[in-house]
């Protein structure tokens, strides 16, 4: 049997692992940050109609530029950050990860580098691996917030091309102010001054859970701050994969260099503009997420947890000595959560009251064993 | 305002557009080698029912491993080449871009180089540059078929690490034989035998429009030889955006370093399946265009046309002393066909017979004015 060293591979691939969850089947899944609010049935209803049509024309390639999808996501925008976007200024691809991926592709990739804050989203480190990106791993504080005068001082040194903020961030759930994306911005740009200066990408998939307004309106007049989002968590459609971007045109027309023709299909289209459509109704589960999110906050500390303040659908607890073990104590109990690798610290994402309930009721059993 | 080279793009992307046809809005288009069927109104029922099914899932990510429609893609190819494949030996992607693309990032990629034998499709030179692998355009004979002798002193000269062998090759139509693909894939070994070899891919992306069997058995025993196909022209979903590989399940394993996870949506996998249901109705279509392809190049030889010998579903026509002039005249008569920038020819595909005749009409125009 041929194995996978036997092959031509890269070098940097050898001895690495395909990236991902466990996709396990278990009554509780709390591990992925997905919405646990199944679409409403008229939006299904809504999908199978704009997927019907789609299929009827599905012969032909799909519009390539995405427009009137482009469109509705910008509509979308403004109304809900007060910032004006254009569809000239958004674009679109399957899942966030492909929007990061195509970033990469134009501003980083071999030679390049780029920087996140760590513990972060560990695609930014993948893709940027993917890319051939050099990553440069930026720190922390112990409380997971960002240490702007040491993160402007790694990128001084550094000189990235590429620099990462998640806001909220994952796993950690930490917001980040304006203000130190601003200073982030600003030393990023000084640092390769001699340059056309360096791309920062503030990736908002959790935006629509924060307390905070969106970072977006920050795009005005800063032609390389990029904006991430998705309409996999608040939008309750992670199995759609549709990730989008606000910048500047110039960003817009810059990603096109590199994106694959007709990237996007037509059923996705179809799909992602039928979910528009019901953005309100959407919106409302995320304020129940929101209320649900701050009770899982509240009750855990009551159990005796530590818990990182949360911006997002998740929240992250702990300190355990072996956080594996409590990952494994609490799978064992049904509930699937996230070892994201942080020492000490698990990620529950929010799901239903009864699912948040059943969790709460798994933490507290498992701390109750390790007392005795 | 801003332009792109305003930003902090890659150099290698400065003044370059954006890879793609012209999307124009005119009577006939014979331009993208799409088929003209709409899908049959009971597969596109079965699609929204499918859809609808994944739509009340929507919440959560799909299948990461895709595992229903890779082993549907795997009893199709059984089933239509004789060569037993399993699911393990079967990946899918959005389009065979998306799986050129994380070939390229798995075996290709900085400090490393692929070779085409050129005219061949773009996409080969083009998603190679976008992953920072070294472009080698080999040559063609004048007739376009690859001479086996110069090919294997190019692969040795030049050590590639990846050889695309697209078959039927676009835009010619012209088909290479198993003995031709045998001696590449030998001498892509021996150029790089201190290593563990070259990969050869073999793109059939029309494959099931050609005269000859598929090359896929070729891959038994060869662990560095993958076929790679797509679903957007025999199963007449370019609009889908599905294309898959057929390899060693080593191939397999490897691409998924680098693929995005979940990478196909729910919808996607969704539609795919169904349209899989309707192979054998599609199939009939194919026969169809064949026969219409065929009629095409007699056609156009009768009216004095040089034609390229074609197993795709689509014909390379000249010559003309000013090709895009002569597209114009097409044009300018409501017909859309493709000039991919072969000196003196031009490619058109098999449409409807109504289409192919309107095309045959107005390229008969185009030489008696020429000739007056």
């Amino acid at each position: 049997m041929t194995r996978i060293d036997d092959l031509p591979i890269r070098d940097e691939l050898r001895g690495k692992s395909p990236y991902g969850a466990p996709q396990l089947d278990v009554p509780v899944r709390l591990n992925t940050n997905e919405n646990p609010y199944p679409l409403p049935e008229p939006l299904v209803e809504r999908i199978t109609e704009r997927v019907r049509e789609a299929a009827r024309g599905l012969n032909r390639y799909p519009d390539r530029d995405a427009v009137e999808l482009r469109t509705q996501l910008a509509a979308y925008l403004t109304r809900t950050t007060g910032h004006r976007v254009s569809l000239a200024g958004v674009w679109a691809a399957n899942g966030s990860n492909e929007i990061i991926q195509q970033l990469l592709q134009t501003f980083g990739g071999p030679g390049r580098t780029a920087i996140g804050f760590e513990p972060s989203y560990s695609m930014h480190a993948l893709i940027s691996r993917g890319t051939g990106t050099g990553w440069i791993c930026g720190a922390r504080r112990a409380d997971f917030t960002i240490d702007v005068e040491q993160a402007k001082a790694e990128i001084a040194r550094h000189r990235p091309d590429v620099v990462f903020v998640c806001s909220p961030n994952n796993p950690t759930g930490t917001a980040v102010d304006a203000d130190t994306v601003l200073a982030l911005y600003e030393a990023a740009q000084a640092a390769r001054a001699d340059t056309a200066g360096a791309l920062v990408v503030v990736d908002e998939a959790y935006g629509e859970f924060s307390h905070r307004p969106s970072l977006l309106p920050l795009i005005e007049g800063r032609p390389n701050l990029v904006v991430s989002r998705t309409m996999s968590k608040a939008f309750g459609a992670a199995g759609l994969r549709l990730g989008y971007l606000a910048a500047d045109p110039a960003v817009v027309d810059a990603v096109q260099l590199v994106r694959l023709p007709y990237h996007l299909s037509a059923v996705t289209q179809a799909t992602a503009l039928a979910a528009l459509e019901h953005t309100d109704t959407l919106l409302g589960y995320v304020e129940q997420l929101k209320a649900e999110r701050d009770r899982l906050v509240t009750e855990l500390r009551a159990i005796g947890c530590e818990v990182t303040e949360s911006d997002a659908n998740f929240v992250q607890f702990g300190r355990f000595e072996d956080a594996h073990a409590a990952w494994q104590g609490l799978l064992d109990r049904g509930v699937l959560v996230r070892d994201n690798g942080v020492p000490g610290w698990l990620r529950v994402t929010a799901g239903t009251p009864a699912e948040n309930d059943a969790f709460l009721d798994a933490v507290r059993e498992l701390k109750k064993e390790n007392r005795t």
